[in-house]
């Protein structure tokens, strides 16, 4: 299916670094976002006009508060598929290369929204730009359960997996179109899609957790990570 | 008591991702504050104007080593916290997660304050956004006692933990609010409240250190963390 | 050929620190180069307007892309070499230092890329950059292979190394020379550098992996992470 | 001698989170410095115009190199007093604060020295923060040789570690009091100082390498770290 991968497949490197260098990215992705946030300029620093100055920064830190949330949930199944994996590939690592520099895009079309929030075609590429993420990420966990699977997982269907990760995908190109009909319903379809999926799914798929994370009895019945597909 | 949170509280991930992303956003945070403090303009570049320039970015250097010090000691206490912690569940990514950005935010009113010290709307914003992240931060503190306690550590009652928890915030709401009487008895405030609590508690709850930190005798004869709850 | 590391070649450090500062820097490197692209101003705000402004934007994006994709090249050789090396010694950690030295320059050359596209010098500068860069990873590839590599690696002979190595470069200084010429024809020989050597090549001088990264019977016939000589 | 920190000594903690925190905030801080690097503003966008340009840049460039290199400097001896430590203490947390926080400090005098490198007000200015660094890191070293080194380290007596690294400071004093005959006479002391004591001296006090670091038998006759007292 992609021949340059197979090529690509070679190597078995620990995770260690690719983790270390995803967290790095994502914790600067999720922080840069506030350089956004800029003091507003007052012209004789009372109470009332710095008050009418926070009142304009609102739509900003909006803007950063959806990304800052959206970016830590790549960040937690990011976490998730890493963990399934039993040693990183060439491969991987260029796939993830890409997913992070899509990540890293994400403070100019946040940037942009906070600007311009009414502008459909501003609401219209946040929405595109989530949308490309989230089809790298599906790639990437597509990528990792069919070839770099831990041994004692149960490998998911790709049918199951793809027909359950494109829920996230569509759901940002339903904003992404909607916002040239009302940014309204945009943002409302933005803000619902990760509310969603904050729940992970059922473990009906068996993926198991990987071996020695859980060091003790748990108290909960159910000690698995549960989602057998991650929707983003 | 938070339902949506019984369902979060499965997955058992191994605490290194969460800690290496949160110790990623820590440092940034801290280390960002700086970008704040910019270099002087000057027109003949003599040696009185860079002093006199150098006089005006006092209040910035003040508010940024202020907010490194408040940051630090939340990192400090976020390490102890997690190495109570058998492992992490979603939920506590989750809390985590809005735990970090209420810490991203800080270089914002951290900025505000450094350019009007004297409004006491930024003065008591200040105050506003420390006192969330206090109660983000024993909100965690609560779950990870409550759920997710090493089995070898004795757990703190609820009662107890909120009782010596709520000092923090207790002051940082004192400090907001007095900001609208005076901004210097809010500076007070500020700079107590981190100095009253760097010295951890006597151990009498008996949370013991996580097995295996001490690799040989140490040379104190107390060698317990010490805090069992954890005032910020 | 070196006294001075000679002296410096003393230590014997774990590697864990070393490349957590490298991850550290080239996360930053790759996530600062967005803050180049800064949101458009518009006037009145209307999506014409706002799609003139993102068309104003695309070389910088473009830029920053090529830097992106050029570093995460360096980073994954990085990963590669490092783990050939048994331990760190203060050498190491000095070429290191200056090998980051040479990336953390690199959005410096990318911003002035993405602002003055057409002009010579601005890609010719481009490309001497990240020539110094090559040469100085390829010292430190050079110095893994002689003095600090693994007891059951084979050590690739020096003329090998160096020879297989200065393609990379090779191509640098061409596409900086050919910017003179032609701005076009500079873009396509960095367009096709890293893209040329992307796939590893053949194991053929048996430096086995790292012990203890193949935790199970891989499905692929050659594990080997394959790049006797890396070329960046 | 420090009483508030006989009671912070409590606490016995993991180096990992400790050194993961340091490192990030070294390489933002080594990474935030090229920022100040901008974009020279060209009217026409010739080549004349932007080798002008690029000419005006070069005591920015220069003072970056020079931070990076004296940061990394730092680091370097960051990695080896830490690797002297048994495990970390409250106390150790907060002195490494309070040097972080001067490290972070380090981006402003070095942009300061960037836009007015002929300010003696200025070059001394950079080397007071230089001064203080340097104070906080030997009252850290101090501070782990005296009560957290390892069992089977020698401990170096108070007086020898004092005198020898009081050799950095007293540079950086003297460089400081320099710039303000001759700023050419500080740069030369600045230059000069790291030089000095990039190798590392004679291991005549017998600080063993922390165990486990050397996997195999080295090459080098002397495998130590060597300098029992860093100098910086």
């Amino acid at each position: 299916m992609f021949p340059l991968l197979d090529l690509l497949r070679r190597g078995a490197l620990h995770r260690t670094r690719v983790e270390a260098f995803s967290d790095g990215v994502f914790a600067i992705v999720v922080t840069l976002l506030i350089l956004e946030v800029r003091v507003p300029h007052l012209e004789h620093g009372t109470v009332a006009e710095l008050k009418h100055g926070l009142h304009e920064v609102v739509p900003k830190v909006l803007s950063w508060a959806i990304s800052f949330i959206v970016v830590c949930k790549f960040w937690i199944n990011h976490s998730y598929i890493f963990s399934l994996a039993r040693h990183s590939s060439y491969a991987l690592m260029w796939i993830n290369a890409l997913f992070l520099m899509a990540q890293a895009f994400i403070p100019f079309p946040t940037a942009l929204l906070g600007e311009y929030p009414y502008n459909p075609l501003a609401v219209s590429f946040f929405g595109v730009v989530l949308l490309v993420n989230t089809l790298l990420f599906v790639w990437m966990h597509y990528y990792i359960n069919a070839y770099l699977l831990h041994a004692h997982m149960h490998r998911v269907s790709r049918r199951t997996l793809l027909s359950r990760s494109m829920v996230g995908p569509a759901c940002y190109a339903l904003g992404a179109g909607l916002a040239w009909v009302s940014v309204w319903a945009a943002f409302a379809v933005y803000l619902l899609t990760p509310l969603f999926f904050i729940v992970p799914l059922q473990p009906d798929h068996g993926l198991a957790v990987a071996e020695g994370l859980l060091e003790e009895p748990s108290t909960t019945p159910k000690p698995y990570p549960g989602h057998s597909s991650v929707s983003v």
